[in-house]
Parts: C-alpha cells; structure tokens; sequence
C-alpha cells in the first residue's frame, strides 16, 4: 500500500528475559537435540520452529534421558527439580531470566534468614513454582485481592513479587502487610517490561490512526494492549499476518504495530513485510 | 449529683510509657533533687506537682551539674546527649517508653547495616530527634503527605514510624516507598495507645449521655478526641474539674470521661470526686 506510514511500539513483543532464552536455546539447538522443561515461549509457531531445529518439551526432569542437554526456560525452575537434573548428569542450558534469578536468590535470602516468605502472584505459574522451590516450598502466594492471612499476623515476613504483577498492586499489598506486622523486608522484583510495553501502546495510539495488536487470542498481557488501544483509536486484533484484514487498513495513513509478550520478532517482521506489500 | 451514672473510657489518659516514665521518677525524687531534659510530662498541674518533690527541668545535658541524677522522659534523648551525660558522671534514670526504645533500637541496627532511615513523624518532635541520634541523625524524617524524595529512589530503605503516628498513615508511606526501592526493611514501630484511645472515646459515646474530655487546650490528640465525641454526643473540653458548668450536666443521666494523653491520673479522679459531690 502506498504512503502507509507504519509505526512500531517500542519497547514491545518478547521481553529482555525471554528474548535472551530463546537466543541461548537457538544456540544450543544447532549441537544436536534440546530438552526443554516446559514449552520456552507460548507461541504456537515459535514453539513449532524451535522444534524443527531439534527441541523436546516435557513436562518434568524425570522425562528428560540420562545425559541430555535440558534447557532452563526463563521462568526458571525450583531448586528440587534442578537437584534431579544434576543426579541425571543433565548438561543444564540455564535461560532463567536474570530478574527471576535475582528473585528467587531474594526468597532463598529470606527463607534462610527465617521470615515467613510472601510472593504476589499466580499460585500456579511456573515463575511462582520456582521461586517458591527457593523458599523450601513454603511461601504464601496472595494475589491482589487476598486480605493478609490470620496466620501470618505479628510474623517476620519477607516479601516480594512474581516479575510481571503491577508495581501498583504491589505496594497495596506491601501496606496491606504492614498494617499485620512488626518487621517487613520487601524486595520489589517487579520487572517494569511489561508496563513499558503498555505505556509504548499507548504512546502509539497518539501518533497512529490504527493499531494492529499481534498476540495469542490466549494472552492476558495481549489483551491488555488491545483494551489500552481500543479505548483510543481503531484497534485489530490478530496472531499472524495472514489474518490482516485490507478493508481495515483503506482509510489509515499510519499505522501502529504493537506485539504480546510471547510474539518473537519474526512475527512482527512478517506483519511489517506484509503490511508493505499490500 | 445524684443517679448520676460515671462511665470513664477504657483505655485513657496517659499511655503506658509515660505512667511508667513518671512511676519512676517520682520514686527518684524521694531520694533528692532529680534533673530532667524536657518536661517530663506536657501538662503543667502535673509538671509543678513534680518540681515541688525536687524535679528540675532543664533544655540540654550542658545545663545538668557534674554528677547530678538525670532523668530521661518516655520520649527518650539522642546517644549523643547520653554521652554527654556520662561524662558528666551523671546518674541516668531511664524513663525512655519501651516502645521508643525499640524504635531507637531499630533505627541503630538499620543505620548500621547500610540501610538509609526513613521515619515517619514530626521532625522537631523530641522522640523523633532521639530516634534519629540513633541513625547517625542522618535519617530523612517524612511526614504523611510528602512524596519520596529522589535522592532516596533505588536506595535499600530502612522505614520506621514515631510510635504515635496512624498505622493507616504509615502504611500509606510504605506503599509509597515500595513503589520507589528495589530493597526496603519496615519495623511497625506505631504504638496502638493512640488508637486504642480514640476508640474507646468512641465506645463511650454509644453508652453516655454526655461526655467530658481532660486534657490540655494545645493538646493535639485532646483535640481528636473531642472531635470525636462531640460529632456523637454533647461534649465538654475542660482542662481541669474546677471548669465544670454544673449547668450541663442537669439533663444528663449518664456520664462519660476520656483524658488527653498528658492528663494524669490523679486529675481524672478529681473530676470524678467533683462529679460525684455536684
């Protein structure tokens, strides 16, 4: 299409953590085969390329073979499920995103210097999974809503969150604590990626005459983007290029491009190739 | 007066650290002439009953001769100022509220692993300058509404609160702190004796007709006590029991007392012998 101005949000897409495993994977990948536990990205297309060029995903160290090379996605994993790899002489690929590093050596931290650990988060995330594991499986998980557990009143606790929790939920919950006891060590391990990619929509928004959001129908941190964005300049929705609708695109002269968490540069590549030749 | 039913709020008047503070000095006094830095009590029927045992009341350590006996009041002094007072071969006697001292305790241990000291509460109050001595008198001291200042941004803070402050107050601040440090220690220094007053003055006005706050006219939590009572019921503020409008009290059945938080016992009990024989 011709003179369509198209804008890209920056930052964006894949943040620094994932974008950094999955670099350490492709490496990996062209020695031979990878075991991954856990699927390193939520991209069906990534997921599919990474496994053409060798990659395994299972569910547990106790699937992966004596000896194999096992990669570490960047929501880590606990220290028990790591001790079972070593006892397999696994050779450890470890993408573990620095800030959920930093993360689960502050609960370890805590645990150690006997505060009662407390993470804001989602009790079933793997991220949470894993810095629990370094807090002896013990921490209580709250999200945002939760009051203080009775149990944890007058108790030394030790705090700190999943990376991707709002920072603003975050301190709530911090005064929430305060209020039940007499000495609280917080570690704010809120990693700001993903409000950086939700101000960049919606800095966006004021310069383009549409956004298209590209992220999985699945994606709560997409969704997000595309509430941000609707609410300001017309907004599409898609997982892949081939989904762009040219109707949408004929009374636009700029255009915003904006991508979920676990869209990878090549996806938004696509889109822009696509969008030019249009 | 009589039918005339007393009810006196429960907890009031002075809070546990000042009764124990003057307890002590007033069996110092029966030994002799007792130095004091500051009043030891902000109400001047009970300061005078004091000076008249022996009770000098001085502004600094320079002012106490060699070797005399000091007595240190609930709000306690810096450790510059007791030293100053130990190489005057003063004799200390110890008056400094529990409370305060594991604020000053935990003001020193922040100070001295490294963390910068925040405290909440009124920077000329003589508690919070004591508290400070403590952190090196190099802690920030903030107030309710201010902001983090940015010199404190991505410092590890170490927050406590002068033991009168709201709770409510102090939570408020370390969700503002959260937001602002990678790494924040809290000790919830807040003393409930305020709360636990108010509330109580509260309770009294579902039981009494009327009620009668103590306390000093300059008395800031005297004040919020009266605030309280008089948007429930008919209240009178006097300072001593020879103010009483006998008028007042004519249609009442039921009577409630509630004392500011330097009003002693012994003018509480006044009041009610002089309730009682009206």
């Amino acid at each position: 299409m011709n003179n369509l101005e198209i804008l890209t949000a920056s930052p964006t897409g894949l943040c620094f953590g994932v974008k950094r495993a999955i670099k350490t994977l492709e490496k990996e990948l062209q020695n031979g085969t990878v075991y991954a536990i856990g699927s390193p990205i939520h991209n069906p297309q990534e997921t599919y390329r990474l496994e053409k060029m060798g990659l395994i995903v299972v569910k547990n160290p106790s699937e992966v073979p004596n000896g194999a090379v096992c990669f570490i996605r960047a929501h880590g994993i606990t220290p028990q499920m790591q001790a079972e790899l070593e006892t397999k002489n696994a050779r450890i690929v470890d993408g573990t995103c620095p800030f959920v590093k930093n993360a689960q050596e502050k609960a370890k931290k805590l645990s150690q210097n006997g505060y009662s650990v407390v993470i804001l988060g989602d009790v079933s995330h793997p991220e949470i999974v894993g810095i629990n594991g370094y807090a002896e499986n013990a921490a209580t998980v709250l999200t945002t809503d939760d009051k203080v557990p009775k149990e944890l009143f007058g108790k030394r606790i030790g705090f700190l969150s999943q990376t991707t929790q709002r920072v603003e939920d975050f301190c709530a919950m911090a005064a929430k604590l305060t209020a039940k006891t007499q000495e609280l060590c917080i570690f704010n391990t809120v990693c700001k990626a993903t409000l950086e990619r939700q101000q960049a929509v919606q800095v966006l928004t004021e310069k383009a005459d549409g956004v298209i959001v590209l992220g999985g129908r699945n994606s709560a941190n997409t969704k997000k983007l595309v509430e941000i964005s609707s609410s300001r300049v017309p907004t599409l929705w898609i997982e892949h290029a081939n989904e762009l609708d040219k109707a949408w695109l004929m009374d636009k002269h700029s255009i915003g491009i904006a991508a979920g968490g676990s869209t990878p540069d090549w996806l938004i590549q696509n889109l822009i190739h696509t969008l030019h030749n249009s």
